[in-house]
């Protein structure tokens, strides 16, 4: 697939993280491109959230550039909010752009003060190298523990031509859906004014972002930006980017969750039968947000009780009576009773990648949701003890 | 500490569990006691928290034994109802009383019928072995995932003469505040009547088993009675019970958390300067429930960061800026910002079996709670990976 036309990429080790390992990278519209973002929901906002907000306010929704690092969350620290702008101000000038014009992001440790010295020093080197060629080498640079990189890409024809569009993501740990989730950037070349970005990305993040979860905590730093630059010079009907948006968005959640700290299996949960979208969502969230869930697909236990009870506690009526459970296809419970299926053989098929969980509500209500987790390993508990060491 | 006056316990293996250990228990008394209990919220209850609670409607708040079962939650079953009712009868017929005086109480596997076969023939020989003195033999039988029984003794002191309370809990795994958690008996032989007994429990409950969290999911079964038989003779100041009772159940919720599923330590999280005790509640149970705090205490890490990450997401309003935070009594957070530590001494100070943190918002404003969670390791992983096999 050819990336959107019109973008530069870069990334760079410039000593943020201990390791030698790329976590500064910049990603570049040669032409102010309408940009449009959501940000975390959490009540504690890294310096580098606050101030994309800002400049998007400034600039009227127009972006020349993606400034982001890994290894510090820039957040709760003494200098943040100095070190933020002072890295954009470097960016900007190097660029020719106007400060308001450079969205930073950061993601990280929290609570360390950052180094701005380093991020400056490494950009004149960083502009140099920008190629329409190191999108990847960008996916990886913003990893933290993530295992592999997360991006997507797709296409929209047209009768005017060809649409483009690419994305990447961080995901791992702190994931649970407000708005937006971990970091992630995408990239289009189609002509669309910042007027009618901003709905478009929040719309298809619901269906997607917000409705992934690893383990439930909502980092500081979450940031999802979408840039327009129109360098194809195809207007494409907002209803077809969205409809490509929501499908790449989707497609890069399931890749978070499938690569979860820890995980083993990528798991779906399907819920319908519930009285609105919104309350099969709740439903939904607490199944994916149980330990007690995420364990037994760990252990391939085909123990549904765990998920009538993980239902039961998501603040949704429902009479227990009239719930169906599949896992894997296959009915575990019908109307809230086990039902008759072989244990033996599901749990073969619970030891698979990936792993289906369907909980219907009979009735006449029609409300239904999708949402992503992945399942809760000695793994993530390695990795969370000793994050920081 | 001698037990309440005018109480009898027996326990055995009637054979639900499928290894050789007592899973059948009866706590008798005398005579008709005042009775009141608190159940789980779950939309789905197990049909021994309905009983229960029909049984204290019809009885008029008066009981005469408890019958609890380990090994099974008599949960989503299709017998569940009848089974439940089945072993009450068969109970009052051997205590000579009206069955709307046996409250059933069951923990274990959901979704399995139970076969009250195995209870009604084990009764008469649980009922020949009543004595004074099997308390603690009750309350090993009522563990399921539990490491060590969780009883509590003590006694109150009046002009007439002396009260005492002895109480006892299981708790391990499927933890969360809503009501009740866990199965929890309390027996008393001060004289009150079953209209002071129920808002007394409510509130003693309130800061004591709702202020416990260690998975964050709330059982089906989830179910705390306390009987107050007045076998003393002594009337007491409802104030008095209600304190004393107080501090028993802060005693039961503490070791429940300390022997949490896999835990190797007891967390203590105190708020303090939120706007209200409730969003003071709301913030401590966010940090308690934080995955990512679990992980990060059990590693010995001061990771102060995730700590005002988890609150930032609890939905209450707070200024960061305002925010400090101690850990073991080492302030770790200064407004929001990290604040000069030596984090070698803090991290040995976190290998102690138990951790204290305090979260406090600067202000005038002056709402408290105090919660108790454990950290989260690969034991509870283990555990719950491989349950029911």
């Amino acid at each position: 697939m050819t990336l959107p036309l019109g973008y530069r990429y870069a990334a760079a080790w410039a000593g943020i993280r201990k390791v030698e390992k790329d976590d500064l990278a910049l990603i570049v519209s040669d032409t102010p491109a309408a940009a449009a973002a959501v940000f975390t929901q959490n009540r504690v906002q890294a310096a580098p959230v606050r101030l994309s907000r800002q400049h998007l306010r400034e600039s009227g929704g127009r972006a020349r550039a993606l400034l982001v690092n890994a290894g510090n969350a820039n957040c709760a620290t003494r200098t943040g909010d100095r070190v933020a702008l002072q890295c954009c101000r470097a960016a900007a000038r190097q660029l020719n752009a106007p400060v308001s014009q450079i969205l930073p992001a950061s993601t990280g440790v929290i609570g360390v003060e950052m180094d701005a010295g380093k991020i400056v020093a490494a950009l004149p080197h960083l502009v140099a190298a920008l190629s329409d060629s190191a999108f990847d080498q960008v996916a990886r640079a913003i990893m933290t523990t993530d295992t592999v990189s997360k991006t997507v890409h797709a296409a929209i024809r047209t009768r005017q031509g060809l649409v483009r569009l690419a994305g990447m993501a961080k995901g791992a740990g702190m994931i649970h859906p407000l708005m937006a989730t971990t970091l992630a950037f995408v990239v289009t070349d189609a002509l669309v004014s910042p007027a009618a970005l901003r709905p478009l990305l929040k719309r298809a993040a619901e269906n997607t972002f917000n409705r992934l979860s690893v383990d439930g905590d909502t980092s500081t730093n979450d940031t999802l930006v979408l840039l327009a630059n129109g360098a194809s010079g195809v207007h494409v009907a907002a209803a077809d980017l969205e409809k490509t948006l929501e499908a790449a968005l989707g497609d890069l959640a399931r890749q978070i969750a499938r690569d979860g700290e820890g995980a083993s299996k990528l798991i779906t949960i399907d819920v319908a039968g519930a009285s609105s979208d919104r309350a099969a969502a709740r439903l939904a969230r607490a199944i994916a947000n149980s330990p007690l869930v995420k364990t037994a697909i760990a252990g391939a236990d085909p123990n549904w009780g765990r998920l009538i009870c993980a239902a039961g506690n998501s603040g949704v009526a429902f009479d227990p009576a009239n719930v169906d459970i599949e896992m894997q296809g296959v009915r575990v419970c019908r109307g809230g009773l086990a039902a008759d299926f072989s244990e033996e053989e599901l749990t073969g098929k619970l030891r698979q990648p990936e792993c289906s969980i369907r909980f219907t509500i009979r009735g006449k209500d029609r409300g239904k949701a999708r949402f992503w987790t992945c399942d809760l390993t000695e793994g993530y508990i390695r990795i969370n003890a000793s994050y920081r060491t």
